[in-house]
């Protein structure tokens, strides 16, 4: 087991994953520029309980005093042992942070009150004297310790609620959600049960369905279960899938296939932490807009047809069983607010993750899946706005393109005319990830197998070169290599489409930029999110103009901000709120309409792009 | 039928039923000071379509033009053709009046908002440049209509929502219910159905349910529905069922007991009425506080028991699916707020019906069940008490007492040595009911058969006088005359329980009134309801020292003011809001803990009194 300090979040890992890996595990995000390769030194942390060792070429990182004090770089250092490990500040990943008022940075939970809180409450008893009901007795004693003064009260919390408060001396423990503005008792139990309050955050994604149990009254995260959305089967895409929910008798299978999914996830987690279903008293759910419907089974169908209208925005807070899914009946869900058809709750998550609401400086966000959507704004405005990029770095619509799971290609390099590559847990290599089509991108250009243009120069002399029916390849893996015996491959056909959706990202960014009259160097912080793969290497992403050329270090990879931002919701009725408010004032721009976009589109079909001054810093 | 203008209020009847009863029926209330004798003149109504002749004994209170134009006494008339009434200002009760700024009265509800209400909404269809979600756009048009900036939303209401609003051109009717200071939708229905909208008033009383269903829109009553509370099997008075509610497994039966009342009422009134279930979208039920919580489930045990502390004074609204009651799934419940164990939102009902709440002067209303609760106050200022008055009125605790049923007699006179009865129905006399006894009480002490102090004159020359095992005892009517064969006989040992009735009732109004130090006479209107049967004698009443000695103009018996409070409430938001208010600022005087409550009590175990001067009127 790896306990990341001060955030005091463990991870039990496999022998020989890398520290960077379990961090990741632990949902604790450290500084990662170079993609894992050592050599950006960015990810220092302090081995402080168990044994681990520097490993030569991050010596190169430190001083001896920090050598001996235990440095090391999170993505060389490998797991033998247990290890607490602490993340000195110079670390830390901005996402999940607010800065105080003192421009200090804290954890944006820490001290932050819950969505749902039980609360421990010790009355006196009644005398005819002080003979208020009982409910209204309970109620006196939290206005005490809230400081609000009236309660919404679900029925449930009434039900022999005189036997419980006599039985218990009228010690018993209320559990109180944050409702509407205002509050509302949701259960109040014998005795004192406030230890064990837990809560879910849930990233329900088209591809995955990622569940976090928290514990309530501290943040920590006891675990983190992912499993692939069943959805699956009724479509690979949003697109389908709302094809397929809005086919008469369509919407309640897809509907009940991911409620399946976060009921599993319930019980693995349930099971392995050895904790109680009813303890489970809160959830909040983020995914994109088309995720959110069907997860509360409402229909998704106008979505996808223009003039693109959900059916909503901002979702009501209701009980998790009125959907199904099982935890303490009077436990809630609350689902993160979407801001349009395509800029969902994820992104919503993912904003508030990055702090951009509270920053006074330029933030900005992009998730990159099928769609990319982009959100840029501070502490004073915001707008977003998503574009179709097609599925490319997700793995789809390239000939040998793959998720990121094990076996995918994740690195290459072609250095001196040798190709090298790296795949996911070291396995035989059975496709090429986000990650991989990024680097497979760079390199071709850069080493003039491919013009700017994404063509393949005809006349290359290269035995990975090859044509087949008239379509120009470049072999990655031979057949010999993979783990099918095919060979692993990009076309000139995979080059073009990935051309398209870096195109379709960037000119969002640009168009979104120009809609706002900033230039990219007025971006302080850039955080990128989405499924790529373990690592996204900023410095090919910026070469082949998929992400604009700003100075890298600031430049972020995030991983999966949409759980964060639940997280932080579920932790947080002050981020709660602040979710609505994103949703509310955010300005959607619809580019679906918007001619500089097509414009600026066109423009960016060339590597890195048709305008180079652009990209000053790109050198092939 | 008999349709009561201009309240527009009807009621089918059987022929030779008086117009007064039909009136009851309809639940509109018109003036009776004399409980039915023709003697005051006070039910002065006219028949304005069908056949309907004044009978002789009326015709003195009418010139001949009144006659020419059709006026009867409404307690004098029976129906025997379809007839019109309108019932004229000055025969209107004052109970769900309020009186305007111009001192005019008006129905409570007219131009009122129903606490839910259908509303029909044509919306544009969605553009590039309007593209909110469907139901930030249904919400748009609330917020036009209500001027209300947000609702609550609930998760049925967006179920198929993007369906119901493209296949109906955004023409859709949306269910907005009045919910904790603000609105809820409650549903989203295609098309107009704004037409047919339901409520359900409900009276759960100890003994008996009534049921009210009204039409929201209008506020007219369709129809009206009684029946024995099923719980009864489960103990007889609200103690009992208390004790049996309290065993283990105790609570549930008697919870389904009412349940199951209420679910009949509905069958039958939706199958009368051949409306669809689904359209009552609404209930308000009023109850004693123990009537409530066994309603909704909650355990009654400490309402028992010293300090006398129910589980809530003011209830949540609630789906009435969530306790079982079979109306529109997404209808809501209201249950009246009570102001303590054993002051109920019965009385909050009645308190609001009399319009005390909205009255510079001061008014007083009592309500005699197994309890008698005494409410008085005004606009600035609202006082009550409760006093444990045994089932003595109900016809409990007597040996020929019964409920005001078919046989009951409810008239007793003594005139000349001859004594003489009416009972419910002209049936056979079955046993006495509360009016018949106090007719009873009042009958032996004028003609000197009982003593002030409730003891028979046992030197006593009456063939219907006799003592059996040591317990002097009255015949009202022979063994011939009733229907089991058996005399029917008032006793001493009864006389004393109604003597500790009336003098706990009467104790407790006083106590009030010394309490917040007024007189009698500063009481402006009394208002009376209770179970004692169709009619009250007024005089009579005073008499025996039950109701205070003030001018009998001023005392009105009303009926069921639960159930009318009920109907305001579901016809208006304000009422409700008023409710709230009732149950909060009405101040409860805790006799069982009262000294002076007990002085009076011992004080009140006479006829009319031992203070005599507290009854200049009476003469006996």
């Amino acid at each position: 087991m790896v306990t990341f300090m001060p955030v005091n979040r463990s991870a039990i890992v496999d022998e020989g994953t890398t520290l960077a890996e379990a961090a990741r595990q632990a949902d604790v995000f450290i500084k990662n520029l170079c993609g894992g390769e050592g050599v950006c030194g960015q990810c220092r942390v302090q081995i402080t309980a168990g044994n681990a060792e520097a490993d030569e070429q991050a010596r190169a990182f430190f001083s001896e005093e920090e050598l001996e004090r235990g440095y090391v770089l999170a993505c060389q250092t490998q797991v033998h042992d247990n290890l607490e490990v602490l993340i000195p500040p110079e670390t830390r990943m901005e996402g999940a942070k607010i800065i105080t008022a003192e421009g200090e940075e804290v954890e944006a939970t820490a001290g932050a009150t819950p969505i749902v809180r039980k609360m421990f409450l010790e009355m006196p008893a009644p005398t005819l004297e002080d003979n208020i009901s009982d409910i209204e007795r309970v109620t006196r004693e939290l206005r005490k310790k809230i400081g609000w003064h009236s309660y919404e009260i679900g029925l449930p919390c009434l039900k022999r609620l005189s036997e419980k408060l006599r039985d218990n001396d009228f010690k018993v423990t209320a559990s109180v959600a944050k409702y509407s503005g205002g509050y509302k008792i949701l259960r109040i139990d014998p005795g004192d049960t406030s230890q064990t309050t837990y809560g879910l955050a849930v990233d329900v994604g088209t591809t995955t369905v990622v569940a976090q149990l928290v514990e309530m009254s501290s943040g920590r995260i006891l675990g983190v279960s992912g499993t692939h959305n069943l959805q699956a089967s009724y479509g690979e895409d949003v697109i389908s899938r709302i094809i397929y929910a809005c086919k008469k008798g369509g919407l309640e299978p897809v509907h009940q296939a991911v409620i399946k999914n976060i009921n599993e996830l319930i019980d693995t987690l349930i099971e392995d932490k050895n904790i109680s279903r009813e303890d489970i008293i809160a959830m909040v759910a983020a995914g994109n807009t088309t995720m959110s419907h069907l997860l509360l089974g409402l229909l998704p169908c106008s979505i996808r047809l223009e003039p693109y209208v959900p059916t909503a925005d901002i979702y009501p807070q209701i009980y998790a069983r009125e959907i199904g899914v099982k935890i303490n009946p009077e436990g809630i869900l609350e689902t993160m607010p979407s801001v349009a058809s395509y800029v969902g709750g994820d992104i919503v998550a993912g904003v508030l993750a990055c702090g951009i609401p509270e920053s006074q400086e330029v933030r900005g966000l992009i998730d990159i899946g099928t769609n990319g959507e982009i959100a840029i704004g501070n502490n004073e405005w915001l707008v977003c706005c998503s574009a179709s990029a097609g599925p490319a770095f997700e793995g789809g619509g390239t000939r040998c393109g793959m998720r990121a799971t094990k076996g995918a290609i994740e690195k290459i390099e072609i250095s001196d005319g040798k190709l090298t590559y790296h795949t996911i847990g070291n396995a035989k290599p059975r496709g090429i990830c986000g990650s991989g089509l990024i680097d497979c991108m760079y390199e071709l250009v850069k080493n003039g197998i491919i013009s700017p243009d994404g063509k393949f120069n005809r006349d290359l002399k290269d035995e990975r070169f090859g044509i087949e029916d008239e379509i120009p390849y470049y072999t990655i893996a031979s057949a010999e290599e993979s783990e099918s015996g095919e060979p692993i491959v990009i076309t000139e056909t995979d080059i073009d489409n990935l051309m398209k959706s870096k195109g379709a990202i960037f000119a969002a960014i640009k168009s979104l930029m120009d809609y706002i009259g900033l230039g990219f160097d007025q971006i302080e912080r850039f955080y990128v999110a989405g499924g790529f793969g373990n690592f996204l290497n900023i410095e090919k992403s910026i070469a082949i103009g998929l992400l604009p050329d700003i100075p890298k270090e600031r430049i972020e990879f995030i991983g999966n901000s949409s759980l964060t931002g639940a997280r932080l919701c579920l932790l947080s009725e002050e981020m709660l709120e602040k979710s609505f408010n994103i949703s509310r004032a955010m300005t959607n721009i619809e580019l679906s309409n918007y001619q500089p976009f097509m414009d600026e589109f066109v423009a960016a079909l060339f590597l890195p792009h048709t305008n180079r001054k652009l990209f000053p810093s790109v050198s092939y």
